[in-house]
């Protein structure tokens, strides 16, 4: 029977090409500039990259110079493999003059310009409107769709609602016009009531309209599933009502998995609210890539039979493959679509078959280019006796013509999904399309480039899948199986926080609410493996409702200072002499502990610092990172190393540990950045005193936990909170402190290293001092920046966990052309993001870390509002609590406070700069050298930034902080630190001394030849 | 012609096998433990060198204890491969109780001991005159040899000249009582003459002794072939003519290759000694190993006809092919042995031809057991119809029975070399004789143990050695063939300096006179490209002729501090963006000139500051490696590293330089460790302002010199010297300086770190302080230590260059067992070395570097006669000129003043130690931290102090000083230094701030995939 219908469906196929033969899209015809690129770019990858980016910046180019100026960057260095209509245009603007260089760059726009044309229906509301009334005389029902850039604001939000009602009130006043479509096969598809001659095909509405629920709201996230559904609900009704006031069709698109469920939800929510309750023509679309998406569709059928209320589903395969992957391989999630490209097949045909067995209750679209899948839908639809009219097919405008024909042919209902808009975000849809049509996968190219035997193009997916899987090996092996440097296993990073599982959700607010049951208690020093308490205590408390003690936290003195270092120095010898091995595996064994304790940690960071879910999630993350990797590091750095290979002589370099460490940790990251410290120290074999910050002693006090629990030695790790000014300098000048690892301000910094460097009586060594300081970190805008990540990049940069992390954007640094659109938007972003207590997920912004902190930004903001104008400062903030208005002004020049000095709070310096080099020297010019960030798609200015924004940790196109263990090793020289880079392969050298032990082998004239000695051939 | 003599040389070893078939050599006798022994190492290779190592170490272990301790070290570690025999042994030893380890230590000891016997005739005079009469009634002839332990005084060499006196006294009584040899084949051997009855065979005395030159003259080196031949003579007199006078014959044997030429001389000097002139019976030998050999003996063969002296050659293969390779190997010279075996054996075929051909000159000793060879010289001579008492056979005493008895059989003629002496020097004998007949090699082993094919053993070499080289692949490659790391070609370090090359010698001398020439001059400073003079001068004097005055130097100020670093800022950006390939071709480029110059600059170094001709060339050849191993670490540090795999983001690891350094060099290594700091510096891109010390200006303008001539950019080094407390403090507290590389005192280095620590109005960056301090050098003498090798090894630890390094030894920390025989041998021997001037390389020790560090030592010289016993104090030195007195004292206890301060000059320390744990803590129990050595041949206590002495550079039976680039790296820890190693991987890092840029390459979804990227299977 399935064999019966497998050849039915190659039999389907075969006659679909035939009605097809000799037609090829149009952006394939080699015959015109378009075709000739496209063919260049799909057998030179690196061109393809080029031309695709270059695509994407060119409606940023604005002018002459800059479009001249981004040719010859992206088409014409050295090497480039770049074809020859284009290789003319990159050399006449390299040399021949800039009338030549003009006139190429209008040609190569004109015609990109020409291609996005081809899948937009136009520009405006009335272009759009034409072309619609145009398709449907050629016979295809249309779905139209408004393009937008991605919405930062809600301002934007409004405008992307206002521009949707803008169009249906013109299709309003025409859709009476126009005359129903027929079903071009002669296939009766009336519905059970019988064919509506005022309908399409006599059974489904002339309107339909897509719509991207995430431009509806600029806030969305899935941490706040809630909050997210209501602000999409807002602005979806009223477009909802228009349509269906005049009997339209509306289809809620899906979109990146992180909108997944709210969207989900919002389609529910709308479809049961009693003033739609009755209107059927509401659908859902749903990817086949996706492996839940099973599940998805399981649960909406049990849904829509249990409420009795039909609906529609538009199947496609999905169109954000790359970045779900991209995404899950960067943040360590299970990657959530199929990874191989016949199991998405596969999962198409297998939920068609579902919903087409379910065509009493849901409407179905059939989305797709794939003649194989198409024909599988025809072919299963007959099988299972689907009504005609219980079922359409789907294909995007303007790029799969032949298709679109064939379908017309075969299928008879075609629909076109039709996208308009300006030209902007029309290019970013551009370059979507040209990737899905030169990919290796597409079969589009298949069909009508490469040539694929027909056979190969119709056959049974689940039949490709298994050839694929039979062709072992993978051509990329996976990292697990992928042997790491020096033939350790590779170091993973700890998962990001996945909020889009809902246990994890849960998990946070039940932690929260545990952590805030144990909250208050007195926490106790811990020395030499025993509890020690003391009189003096100071209390830790919530910075958004200082009435809640979080806990009462003994302070040390130069008694318990002194018991300390006698602790660690008893324990220092058998530590020392512990193996690399058996140190590394304590760390492996807290990294497990607080893996286990994840939420917790995590809890108590929200409590007792004010850090927001996935901040203070990723903070502990990033501890168990630095636990991990220094483990991982120690076993690379504790083999000793052969070095020369003279043979009679056998030369090993290895290390040794210091001594005792000072540890001194900072509050902002309270987990991460102390028990970084810590473990390195102790990894190393230096037994470590540490002294938390008094903000943030209650989390200092998890390291006690976890390293107890992990069974490290007594006086290994030692837990000594204490004022710094009783005991601060008493153990930096300790005699018998080897080393001070320090995080914190460059003020302390200072007074550590000049204290540290007096040799005391009975010192017996150097001391070494780390110190990680302060920070004034810049983000240029570059004049072509993309501006959809710019300001959420820049937002998040300057105000995540209130702006307080050294890598902090403090300074926005943004270049002429480009500084009203940029400051617009990201000043309505601003506006938009909500202030509140961290414990609530939908919060962007929280207290500071408590009341001195608070104080001391307040006063920055006040210079800031003298130097500088205003722009944004966020006065609806919480009343009681740490809170301080989130702050931008601009107007502000290099020699400001506001640009020189770090503040460690959410105020931020908008900075103008006339050319990309004046930016530079902007960013360079501050006494600090942390991080800093530009946004560019000019790759000149993105090398020279390479090259010349020196900081420690720089990042192109992305924000300035939440650096990666290993990934980006952290850490600034000039002001902003003494010592390597925390989280980097240098770091741990700095807690040793090396050693070199030479053996001269020889004896009596005889020395052993060892297998790797330089010996005759 | 050829072919048929070949034909019927293997005839001929044919019939030599077939007269001895069946026959075993006794080593080989698997009936005994030996022979089970000795199977069992040709098996393994692991237990081979514990077992011969074990041999070697025997004779020192005087006590039960030591016996069992050290079998159980040797054969019980885990995974020790040992056979049956020894496994019951060492099991007793390790569980059977004090007695059965006891007992079992016994009979390996005397099995040992019986094997050693087996080689040698006797261990006493009247045990040798009694075996060499038995030997004489089997019909062999002989030549003894008298065993000797390292010469390491003149005391040793008197005492190894009267040995042979009083063993020659004692056949002086015995030989008339022996009865002439016949030769048992029957061939007339008389010479033109008629044979003589009273002489062995007709023709030969019946008295022959070998000797070794070496052990003549304790002071013997290459760099004073006259003083070493004369040395010898003095005491070669006097046994020659005591030989002579009972008409006996001597043949003088060939060492290693350091002693040749010396050798040579001593035999040509010894037989045209008007007094010996007409006596005919001295010879020579040769060994064919040697690449020379050919042209030493055609040297001879003209000078005997020039001369008209008939001699004899004693033609070997050569006993030192592992110490000649390893040593070319370790000192990157020439191997001046044959690689392949085969063309030792070709080499040996020919010699012996040629000498064969002058038989009318020469007469012919062939020394060999290779049966091919022994037969090539049998049919070569009778091809020749060279008389029979024109040459003999010699074969070892005790190694090759069957051998022998074949000779016997066949060639009538065969002298037994036979050794007596005392059991120590007699286990290094028995360990060469044992490495001989186990190599794979060995034609004894092949012939008699292995049992290779007749035809195979009996092959012309010529054809083995094309058969060999057809089998290519050679088994390991050279190392120019081998890539280095990370892909670059491999650093490899400058030859040290071969004086048994004269024109090495000459080249030396030609250079003290040019740089003589020169002196005197004024040397101006070099700042930003221009030379710049001052009134203020210090003139430069040669420490062993104060009124010789090497330069007169010009002295920088505050102003040309300011000067120097301007140009230095104003050179640093051009400088920080050239590519670390061209930067790195700079320093290959000064390297280049360096070693072209390399005897002016090594002169110059003799005349400035007293150094020894091979200290100073080795000197320069550091500073050379220095220059070529940065360059080479900048190619691997200048690659940026992708961190992480993640795809759609790029993260690149790399490091730019920190800013302008101020380098302050010391005078003790004034031009390695000056251009090593300088060369790190620049070649990471940090301009550098260079303050030589005053005591060694004129060699620090050298790198003016290399660096003008290698083309630097201007400003990139400045040359200024000045007076430390002028411009001192004003360098390193300069806010434009962003590091300090001092190399010096611990209280210079400790007021630079105190000062730099202090950040400076206008300061931009925290200062990096790399120091390289003092140290209070140990090293250890265990009871079980080769004083053979540990005596000189100290000596020249503690004297050499006078004692002026920081790694030289101070403390020499002797275990109580040992002490008395280590301190006696120590002693003599110190008394024995010359001391003077050191442009003559006659002397050993020389002058310290001037005047105020000659009082300075005086001083220490009286603490410690006050706080110890004097052994040694050398007033015998020049009255002109920076001496001080080489001293040794002892009872020095660790809280002495003299155990604790670092003297730096030729004063030594002896401390007495109850037990090696006790040395280690006497060892460690100072300040300082930076080299250290052990004597010692126990396998725990050697890996004991791998572990626990606690310094940067430690020796494992080698002395403390002369590391090498890369394959040592250099520096140490606690007070002796802040910073990481010289010349190691990870130096260059401390120059430089590490920086990471992150590209996040996604743009519209798409991000291109790279190939290391971890992305999906």
């Amino acid at each position: 029977m399935e064999q019966h219908l497998d050849a039915r469906i190659v039999e389907r196929g075969k006659e679909f090409f035939k009605s097809i033969s000799g037609e090829a899209p149009s952006i394939f015809n080699k015959g015109f500039w378009t075709g000739k690129v496209m063919d260049w770019a799909m057998q030179n990858e690196g061109f393809k990259v080029q031309l695709f980016r270059f695509v994407d910046v060119l409606p940023y180019l604005n002018t002459s110079e800059a479009l001249t100026r981004h040719i010859r960057e992206y088409f014409s260095a050295d090497g480039a493999d770049v074809p020859p209509v284009l290789k003319w245009g990159a050399g006449a603007a390299g040399f021949g003059g800039a009338f030549t260089g003009m006139l190429m760059g209008k040609f190569i726009r004109s015609n990109i310009e020409g291609m996005a044309r081809t899948f937009i229906i136009g520009e405006n509301t009335k272009e759009a409107i034409k072309g619609l009334a145009k398709l449907r005389k050629e016979g295809f029902a249309f779905t139209v769709d408004l393009l937008g850039e991605a919405t930062v604001s809600e301002e934007e939000a409004d405008a992307y609602r206002d521009g949707y009602l803008e169009v249906l009130d013109a299709i309003a006043k025409e859709h009476a016009k126009w005359a129903p479509l027929t079903d071009s096969t002669g296939t009766t598809a009336g519905g059970s009531g019988g064919p509506d001659a005022s309908q399409d095909w006599g059974h489904t509405p002339k309107v339909n309209v897509s719509i991207k629920p995430s431009a509806l709201y600029s806030q969305a996230k899935p941490g706040d599933v809630e909050g997210s559904v209501q602000g999409m609900m807002s602005r979806l009704v009223p477009i909802y009502r228009k349509i269906v006031a005049m009997g339209g069709f509306l289809c809620i698109d899906m979109e990146q998995l992180k909108y997944r469920e709210m969207t989900l939800e919002l389609f529910k929510r709308l479809r049961t609210m009693p003033e739609f309750r009755d209107y059927p023509h509401l659908s859902i679309v749903l990817q086949a890539y996706l492996r839940c998406t099973e599940h998805d569709l399981d649960e909406l059928l049990a849904w829509g039979r249990a409420e009795r209320l039909p609906f529609g589903i538009r199947l496609v395969k999905g169109a954000y493959w790359d970045y779900e992957t991209v995404m899950a391989k960067q943040n360590g999630w299970e990657i959530p679509v199929w990874t191989r490209k016949p199991e998405s097949d596969i999962c198409y045909e297998k939920l068609a078959r579902r919903i087409l067995e379910n065509n009493d209750l849901v409407y179905f679209a059939c989305a797709s280019h794939n003649v194989r899948t198409i024909s599988t839908v025809m072919e299963t639809a007959r099988a299972l006796n689907v009504p005609a009219h219980r079922y359409e097919f789907q294909v995007l405008y303007g790029m799969a013509e032949p298709v679109r024909k064939g379908l017309k042919n075969v299928a008879g209902r075609v629909r076109l999904y039709c996208p308009y808009g300006e030209l902007i975000p029309g290019m970013a849809y551009l370059v979507r399309r040209l990737l899905e049509n030169t990919a290796n996968e597409s079969f589009l190219r298949q069909s009508f480039v490469d040539g694929a035997e027909l056979e190969r193009l119709l056959e049974n997916p689940q039949a490709t899948l298994e050839r694929e899987l039979a062709a072992a090996p993978p051509p990329r092996s996976t990292p697990a199986a992928q042997p790491g440097i020096d033939g350790l296993p590779p170091f993973v990073n700890e998962s990001m926080l996945d909020l889009t599982i809902p246990a994890n959700r849960t998990g946070f607010v039940n932690a929260i609410a545990d952590v805030r049951g144990k909250a208050g208690g007195v926490i106790p020093l811990f020395i030499g493996g025993k509890d020690v308490t003391t009189d003096d205590t100071i209390a830790s408390t919530n910075p958004a409702k200082p009435a809640e003690v979080i806990a009462r936290v003994c302070q040390g003195g130069k008694p318990e200072v002194d018991a300390a270092i006698e602790a660690a120095q008893k324990a220092f010898p058998a530590w020392r002499d512990t193996s690399p091995a058996d140190r590394a595996m304590f760390l492996h064994r807290a990294a497990d502990i607080a893996r286990r304790r994840m939420f917790e940690l995590s809890a108590w960071q929200v409590l007792e610092v004010g850090k927001q879910w996935d901040q203070a999630f990723h903070d502990v993350g990033e501890g168990i990172d630095f636990l991990d990797y220094y483990a991982h590091e120690m076993l690379r750095l504790g083999a000793p190393r052969r070095m020369g290979r003279a043979p009679g002589e056998l030369n090993h370099l290895f290390y040794q540990p210091k001594g005792i460490a000072a540890v001194i940790a900072p509050w902002n990251f309270p987990f991460a950045i102390a028990i970084g410290m810590a473990a390195a120290a102790i990894v190393t074999g230096n037994p470590v005193i540490f002294k938390p910050s008094s903000i943030a002693s209650r989390i200092g006090y998890n390291l006690t936990e976890i390293f107890r629990e992990a069974g490290l030695p007594e006086g290994v790790f030692n837990y000594v909170p204490g004022r710094s000014s009783v005991m601060g300098d008493y153990l930096v000048e300790h005699p018998q402190v080897s080393m001070i690892c320090f995080t914190g301000s460059m003020e302390v910094g200072l007074r550590i290293q000049e204290k540290a460097a007096v040799v005391q009586p009975g010192q017996m060594q150097c001391k070494r001092v780390i110190a990680e300081m302060g920070g004034k970190n810049a983000i240029i805008i570059d004049d072509d920046a993309d501006l959809d990540e710019a300001v959420l990049q820049v937002l998040n940069s300057a105000f995540g966990f209130q702006g307080q992390k050294c890598s902090a954007c403090s300074r926005v640094i943004v270049l002429d052309p480009i500084y009203d659109r940029f400051v617009e938007r990201l000043v309505k972003a601003a506006q938009a993001i909500k202030i509140g207590p961290s414990e609530d997920p939908a919060n962007y912004m929280g207290p500071v870390a408590d009341a001195s902190l608070q104080k001391n930004i307040l006063e920055y903001v006040k210079v800031a509002e003298q130097e500088g104008k205003v722009l944004v400062k966020r006065t609806d903030i919480p009343a009681e609590g740490c809170y301080v208005p989130l702050t931008i002004v601009e107007g502000i020049k290099p020699h400001h406070r506001i640009a020189q000095e770090e503040i460690f709070g959410p105020v931020l310096a908008v900075m103008r700069a006339g050319s990309f080099d004046e930016a530079l020297a902007i960013a360079n010019g501050t006494r600090f050298a942390l991080t800093g960030g530009v946004f560019s798609r000019s790759p000149e200015n993105l090398a020279k930034a390479r090259r010349d924004f020196r900081v420690g940790n720089l990042y192109l196109n992305r924000g300035s902080t939440g650096a990666m263990v290993e990934r980006q090793p952290f850490g600034g020289f000039k002001m902003s630190g003494v010592g390597s880079k925390t989280g980097g392969p240098d770091y741990l050298l700095q807690f040793m001394d090396p050693r070199c032990v030479t053996e001269n082998t020889m004896r009596r004239g005889f020395a052993p030849i060892e297998e790797d000695d330089d010996w005759i051939g």
